[in-house]
């Protein structure tokens, strides 16, 4: 998908939001997983449905199918396969390795499985990246600043003039794509450095994990995240999809979605 | 496996050697690939049985399993079930995200497959390589400062007081763990700062992943990065396991590995 058509879906849908398909199998419902062989799926599926007219894009964490072992990737695959035609999907798995080696991560994401994007961390620096590039439509989305507590570990310590880490590593990481391919994780309980991420990469999407469990402020985000383009993808996992644990879980997940829509849709206007 | 174990591996075979096994299928001899159903996994065990008594670990690029959709996952599970008791194995898969994320990742490599060992990225802090720390005699391997151009773009980064962003980078993540459970990936084309890590870090072990392709300098590496306990783990992929493309791979491989031992061997002696 490209950027052209991301825009277009944001303002179809009037909507930023983004559902985290975090799917543990020990939280899928007991009737689900009592009644369906492949319980994570049936999940999915019903999510899915619940939820492809209130959001622009789907977020698999890769680690929750990567547990399953073999199978788990096969449910990945099958899901991935779920998502309708015009919603952008990110594979978070946070990658990154030589050159040779994310050359085969690149083939796993963008080719032996379809996704629109994939999360990679910036630690090994330039040539650890570059084999993302090469598609056409694909999107690379580079950690810039996380909302964990340990982004004081590396992300915040200062360097020698006066900026922090997490601040040169978004700007050197701007220049190896642009803003057609690439997009940061910027976490959005930080919303006191929005601005000055905004300041370094005025055209990229941001990718917001932090609506929800990690407890963001969406009025914040949005006001000092929001550029011409929209320029933000906002998640919200686990208070998605976990919204109740009962046979009503999806009706659940719709409300949710629509609430935080009424909510954006308040915020767009008054930023937008 | 504990210290003391890896440390009497050592011993008995008197080398530090690891074989990393990133097998590429496109680079699979063809009588291999002609005559049986699994050429990854045929092509593995041949590797195994051939270099088994000439190193002390395997190390596993996940990146090439992965890259073969759920049936890679498979060809991992089977070939790691090769691998003889008594050696280290190490998923390499720089894994790391929030703590939840991060407690799937440690279920994935260290119960699901029972890997020693898990290659992690440290941008995202201490409270995202938690998770790993929960296991008796498994271990965490933090990358410090890698051997690819692109170190320079984050690890390289001069801090307010001087230091580097590696140097700060290893010094916290040390105090995660202990030298019992806690390792770091030293790039061995970098000698003269294999001396200064050895001083923040007296007492862990270093996977070294420079040797072979990547030219390293195997005496230098030896000569600042042993300690009382060895502490290194000198990786060679592709050196040992593409050492001949034909039907004499497996042979070829044993004499790589006696080659790199024979030269380890007067380091060894000479510094340690």
């Amino acid at each position: 998908m490209n950027k052209a058509q991301l825009i277009q879906a944001i303002e179809e849908k009037d909507t930023l939001l983004c559902v985290g398909l975090d799917t543990d199998i020990q939280r899928v419902p007991d009737f689900i997983r009592q009644h369906y062989d492949n319980p994570v799926l049936e999940f999915n599926r019903r999510i899915i449905e619940a939820t492809k007219n209130h959001c622009i894009a789907y977020k698999f964490n890769i680690a929750f199918y990567e547990a399953l072992g073999a199978e788990g990737w096969k449910i990945l695959g099958d899901s991935l396969a779920l998502i309708p035609e015009g919603i952008f999907t990110i594979a978070d798995a946070k990658r990154g390795d030589i050159g040779n080696t994310s050359s085969l991560y690149a083939r796993t994401f963008f080719e032996t499985y379809e996704f629109d994007s994939l999360t990679v961390s910036p630690y090994m620096g330039s040539d650890s990246l570059e084999p993302f590039y090469g598609y056409s439509d694909k999107w690379i989305i580079i950690l810039g600043l996380t909302s964990n507590k340990g982004s004081r570990d590396v992300q915040m310590q200062p360097l020698a003039d006066g900026r922090k880490v997490y601040e040169e590593t978004i700007r050197r990481s701007a220049q190896y794509g642009d803003s057609s391919n690439t997009m940061f994780v910027v976490g959005a309980t930080k919303t006191e450095y929005i601005q000055r991420i905004r300041e370094i990469v005025p055209d990229h999407f941001f990718l917001m994990p932090g609506i929800g469990k990690q407890g963001g402020d969406l009025d914040a985000s949005l006001r000092y995240g929001l550029n011409k383009d929209y320029g933000l993808l906002i998640n919200s996992s686990r208070g998605v999809i976990y919204a109740d644990d009962g046979e009503g879980f999806d009706n659940a997940a719709t409300k949710v979605c629509k609430d935080l829509n009424q909510d954006m849709r308040v915020s767009l206007r008054k930023y937008h």
